[in-house]
Order: C-alpha cells, then sequence, then structure tokens
C-alpha cells in the first residue's frame, strides 16, 4: 500500500532554504558554529517545525534535540533518524543539514499520510558533530552513547576560551534528559556523500557499510625559548620546527598509502610565542590518519609515532600524545544496511556499496544501537567548502530510501 | 684627568631593578610589549630620571624618546646611545634596557663630575625594537633613520588589531619631532651578547665590529579548505602541509651551513581555518636566515626559495613572498670601532672582535650616522628567556667603555 509513498520535495527544499540563510557565508556557504546566535536560531526553527508536526521535543544535558513522533506501542524503543546542524567555519548547505531536515520531511510525509507506526519514530539533532568550535568531533552522540567521558565534552573550550558546558547554557538547550540515554531500535543517518565516488560512478544511492578506520591525536611538542639570532643550530628547541617534521612525515605516509585510499591530515596548528624574533617554546598540533581497514589504520600510526620520534630528535623537542581518539567501524548493522539495500532496490534507484571516510555520529551510535547510514552523491565531492552543492536529482532518491527504511523498521514489531 | 672616572655601578644597578619590577614575568623575566601599560610605565620612570639628570626630552611620530644633555657647543651634532625599553613575550632583564639605562647612568656619571662636553649627548630609546607586538623589529629606530617605510611602521598591527599608531597614542608617547629625523655624530650602543662567545672565550668586552647578514620574510601560504576525510590526497591543497616542508626545508638549510655559523628561523606560523576536520586554506610564516657573510646569507636564501618551489609542488599550494626585508652590514664604522677598541685596551679590559647576530636598532642608525656596538658577556648566551643573567662583573666593563667612548666622541670637535 506504501510502494507509492514519496517525501515533498518543494517542501523539504524550502526547509533547506531557511537553513541557507542563518549563517549564510561566502555566497553559497553556511557558517553556523555550535551554539553560536546562528545555530540557536536553527534550532529554534527546527524546534517549531517539530511541534507543528506533532513532534514531542526532548533535550539533553549536551543539547542534542529529539523531536518523537509517537507510535501506537510507546513500550517500543523508538526508530531514529538524525545528524547535526551546526558547520564548519568554512561549511556548506547540505552537510548534516540533509539528515535532520530529511528526518523531519519524513515525518510530515507520514503525517500527510495519516500513517501509524508501531514504534515512535525520532528526528535526532546531534550537538557540535563538526568540532570546529569545540573539539572533539561528534560530542554531542559520543555523549549520548556514553562512548567519550562528559566532562571531555562540557569542558571543551573554544578559541576564545569558553567551554562547551558555558555555550550551551548561553543558547538555551542545555536540557535535562540524563546521559548516556536510553535505547534506540535503529539509527539511520541520511547524509551527502562528501566524496567524488557516487557522483563519479553515477550512482543515486551510496549503501554505507561501515566506516573507515580513523585514528585523530592532539600532539603537544615542547621545546624552549631563545633568540632567533645568535642561538646555534646545535642549542635551538623550536617546537614549530618538530611540528613542521611530523606534518611533512605524515603527509609522507598519506601518499605512501595513497593506493589503498588512505588519507593523513593536520588540521590544526597553534604555536607560543609564536612571535618575531624568539623561538617557540610550544606547539599544538591535531593530525589524523584514515584507513579502509583497521590494520593499515594501526600500521599507519606505527609509522607516525616512528616519525614523531624522528621529529622529537632532529628539532631538539619533546612531543607527546595529549589525546588520542579512535572511530570508524568495520561494518554498520547487517540487518539495517539490508533494509537500507533492499528499500532501495525495490524504488529502482541504482546503488552501490561505499564505506564513509569522514567522521559521522551514526559511528558514534553504531556502538549502541542498529545503524546504518544513506549517502548521495554531491557535485564532485566537495565539502567542508562553500562549493559543496547538491541537486534535487541528487538528494531525491536518499530522501525516499530514508522514508521507506524508516516506515519499515517502525513497523517491525519485535 | 678622566682616566679614573667610572659609572656609579650601585646607581646603575638600582634603575635596573626598577626595570626588573614593570612586567615582571616567570620569576626572573620581564614581559614589556611596545605600548603597553608596562611599556608607558617603564617610559615614565625613565623620562622622569632624565629630567631630574637636567636633560631636554623629545619625542619623536614614532614614540622614540631622545634626552639630551646640552654641550657646549649646542650647533654639533650630539653623541647618541640607547637601546629599547620593550621586551619579547618571555624577554630577560638586560636585553636592551642594558643600552638605555647604561645610557642614563653615563649622563648622571658626567653630571657627577661636572663635567662639561663639546657636543650634547645623548640617550635614545626605540620604540618596538622587539617586533613582539608589532612586525617588523626595529620599527623606531627605521622610522627614525627613514629606512623602512613610515606607514608599513604605523600601520602594523598586533594580534587583536590595533595599529601601531593606534598603541602608540593611547599610552600619550605619540610626538611631534618629525620623521626622517636629524644627523648624529655617533651612535653606540651597549648590548648583552645575547649569545655564548664571550662568556665561554672569558673576554669582558665584545668589541661588535658589524652584523650578521639578515633575510626576513613572510610567506603567505595558499590552499583550499576541503573535508580532512573522503578528500583523496591528490586532491588536497592544505595550507598547513605547505608551511611545513618550507619550515624543515628551511631548518636543513641552517643545519647545512651549521659549520659557517649561520642561522635558520621560522619564527611564526598562522593558519585558517586551523579548525578540526577541515583543510585549511591559509597560512603566514614568518622565517629568517643569518650567515656571516652577505654572499652565504644570499646562497642560503637561494637555496629557500628552491625549497619553497618543491613546498609548492609537494603539498599544492600556492606561496607568496608577501614581505621581505634586510639588515645586518659588513661592518660597523671603522673610527668608533677604533675609539671602542681603543677604550677598552686604556681601561684594562679583555676583548675581541664579534659580529652580532641578533638585529639591533643599531643596524638601522649605522645606515644614517656613525656607529658601532659595544657586548657585555651574558650568562651562556640565554636571551629571549627568563634565564637571560648577567652580573655585575660582566656588565661593569662594558659600562665603562661606553661612558669613555662617548666622552671621547662628545670633546671631538669636528
Amino acid at each position: 500500500m506504501s510502494e507509492n509513498l514519496r517525501v515533498n520535495e518543494a517542501r523539504f527544499w524550502s526547509t533547506l532554504e531557511v537553513s541557507n540563510g542563518i549563517g549564510a557565508n561566502r555566497g553559497t556557504g553556511v557558517k553556523r558554529l555550535a551554539f553560536t546566535p546562528e545555530d540557536k536560531a536553527m534550532r529554534d526553527v527546527f524546534v517549531q517545525w517539530c511541534r507543528e508536526a506533532g513532534c514531542e521535543i526532548t533535550i539533553d544535558r549536551v543539547g542534542n534535540i529529539f523531536a518523537r513522533r509517537a507510535g501506537t506501542h510507546p513500550d517500543l524503543n523508538p526508530v531514529a533518524m538524525g545528524s547535526h546542524l551546526d558547520t564548519q567555519v568554512n561549511g556548506g548547505r547540505y552537510d548534516g543539514i540533509l539528515g535532520v531536515l530529511g528526518g523531519l520531511e519524513v515525518i510530515r510525509t507520514l503525517n500527510d499520510n495519516g500513517m501509524t507506526t508501531l514504534r515512535p519514530v525520532e528526528v535526532i539533532v546531534w550537538s557540535n558533530e563538526e568540532g570546529a568550535r569545540f573539539v572533539p568531533t561528534m560530542g554531542g552522540s559520543a555523549a549520548f552513547c556514553g562512548n567519550w567521558d562528559l566532562d571531555f565534552i562540557l569542558q571543551a573550550r573554544d578559541d576564545e576560551g569558553t567551554s562547551f558546558e558555558q555555550a550551551l547554557q548561553s543558547v538555551g538547550y542545555n536540557g535535562d534528559a540524563p546521559l548516556p540515554s536510553r535505547e534506540l531500535d535503529t539509527y539511520l543517518e541520511l547524509h551527502i556523500e562528501q566524496g567524488p565516488v557516487l557522483d563519479a560512478e553515477k550512482k543515486q544511492v551510496g549503501v554505507v557499510t561501515g566506516g573507515y578506520a580513523v585514528r585523530s591525536l592532539v600532539l603537544e611538542i615542547v621545546g624552549e625559548t631563545a633568540h632567533v639570532g645568535p642561538t646555534p643550530m646545535d642549542k635551538r628547541h623550536n617546537a614549530i620546527v618538530g611540528a613542521a617534521y611530523v606534518i611533512t612525515a605524515l603527509n609522507e605516509i598519506g601518499w605512501k598509502y595513497h593506493d589503498d585510499d588512505a588519507k593523513t591530515t593536520t588540521s590544526r596548528i597553534v604555536a607560543s610565542p609564536n612571535k618575531q624574533g624568539i623561538i617557540s617554546e610550544h606547539a599544538e598540533l591535531m593530525v589524523d590518519l584514515r584507513h579502509p581497514s583497521t590494520e593499515g589504520a594501526e600500521q599507519m600510526l606505527a609509522e607516525l609515532m616512528q616519525a614523531i620520534r624522528h621529529a622529537e630528535q632532529r628539532a631538539q623537542v619533546c612531543i607527546r600524545v595529549v589525546k588520542q581518539l579512535q572511530y570508524g567501524l568495520d561494518s554498520f548493522d547487517p540487518d539495517v544496511i539490508e533494509v537500507v539495500r533492499r528499500n532501495t532496490e525495490q524504488l529502482g534507484y541504482s546503488a552501490m556499496e561505499i564505506k564513509s571516510q569522514a567522521g559521522h555520529d551514526a559511528y558514534q551510535v553504531a556502538l549502541v544501537a542498529p545503524t546504518a547510514m544513506i549517502f548521495t552523491p554531491c557535485d564532485l565531492g566537495y565539502s567542508h567548502n562553500e562549493k559543496e552543492d547538491a541537486t534535487a536529482e541528487q538528494l531525491r532518491p536518499g530522501l525516499n530510501v530514508l522514508l521507506h527504511s524508516v516506515l519499515e523498521r517502525a513497523c517491525r514489531p519485535q
């Protein structure tokens, strides 16, 4: 009876247009960092839309928003969709936003058609997924799932010294739902691929089977201040130089495993005093590496650790791993993957299996609930850039696969 | 009649103690950046002391302070001493300060002994020598001498966006003496060596014959933002990675010429957006290289430019030289050097010829007036560090050589 059910695309795009205008940046981009006035404005609009759609709103201690459409059996665990509304500093219009507004559109479509489900259906907004304001990324979902220490999330500070907790309170999204939280029956995250594969292969849907193994490190480099002039090379302990040896070596490791489709990145460097005329005594680096396999990632990590030892010697500094996070899975839940695959096929869309290379809230949720992701193509894979783009044709299949997959799971009695 | 003349050391050290307390930092260090409340407090005390010593005060448009003790022939050009009262972020107690307070002590000693000079004798405080707040270094002396563009100095901004000119006005040291300025008969700068040579060689005075050739560059690296995950290595344009290849290559160039006593430094790196999860599109580097000879410095610079081209290729970024400054001289004025050498010998101090490796205001003044420098030893060569230290024994010879050299030059009719 529901095979002809489709989302209301015009309505979906109208919500996206509202989002595009909140934190509009560099023409076609969006800058909406966690718990800023822009993030609050977008959250406010989203909550209003969800209330108008009959949803009950819950907010937890890290600001995650849960909009629940009741099922006929309230004692059954919910089927949840979700992603994030915050963006990178130089973000696009789709990253994260698609999964939230797509989820809202699924609920509205169910409402339009007077459809009931056994299980409640939820749309979740995870806080600060990007990590653009507060490190780490995926803080909201990690706290919900109890994967990372709550204090580590709440006490993270932005570049101005404001904590996650303070910023959250300032926008009034500090709820009282407890953490770590309750069980989810299913979690489905719709997202643009953020890579070039689906676009190049002309596939309409990416059935995401898992994630690349990611190792993410914060490094502290300790040297000593001295004059840049008379201090002989062999008496220097320049933290910036130590950092640079790590950065170049890590980049070479990325190239070494390029054929495996591995990647390495230094995303952040901060040095101190970082002034003309004086050698810096301190530097902090954020680096990460990604490989399709856990073994590959571990091998790359071992090579990075070796490069760190070499950098210590060459620059005469001390380098310490301050924080090491790992995420990415060998695979998402086979049953949920199968639901996505089957619904894609039944809807007649072309599909391919794909692994996610970006981090997503789904990685966190997958550790506590049956999870899968649905990728849509995006233009040339641009992301974290205002050039990020996707057409109605590119998003339509993913939206409808989300609708049908959620419906199938939400009508499942056990 | 004056051969037994000596400075009043107790009085000199009492002025240094006052200085130590203004911006005291990290125990034995001083943090007194240009045109901060600390810098203003130190200037105020200095000006008061000079007025009490009978000096006339003049201040020019970049905040340089000139304290003049009249000579019997006011039409003759003055003999000037000087250095700076600002420090690095992590500065010591002697760097710059010695040359100013030593100059004041020379004037007070002349007063004590009722000595007159044909020429006026001046003590000069040069603004923002360190460049720790406003880039470039030596901005005050360069403006006085007309060597660097006045607007480049006045419009330089600190990390908070405040301009040199605004900060100068805020402390009320924006004088009206015109720039570039008048002739000096002689300029003598007393300074701690900031290197380990005199201390190691057990020499009491360094007769500074000139400076190392310095090439100082500001580089801009331009890449493109992208996602740190799915973006393949060959599609990345990470400005931080481009910067790192320059930094490591420059460090290797420093080691290559280590036996020549050359040095290379990256003192500053600032990247943007510089956030977790996103590739940086922009970075700025401050680098410099120093070599005892101009030819050596030019050769090193050529190798750096080659390394920059390599970094562009390896990191797939564009690198631009935004600003290039050069300073350092083959030699100071032979006559003034000879005065320093002779007075050191007559006073019975051990001495050696030495070249300055740090930049000094004397480099700027030397381009418009007969100039030399006098170095004192300092403990193990520590500088730009709170460990910077010098004993009364280490400073006594330099102070008295300054006194006698100034006296000789100031009594010279033509």
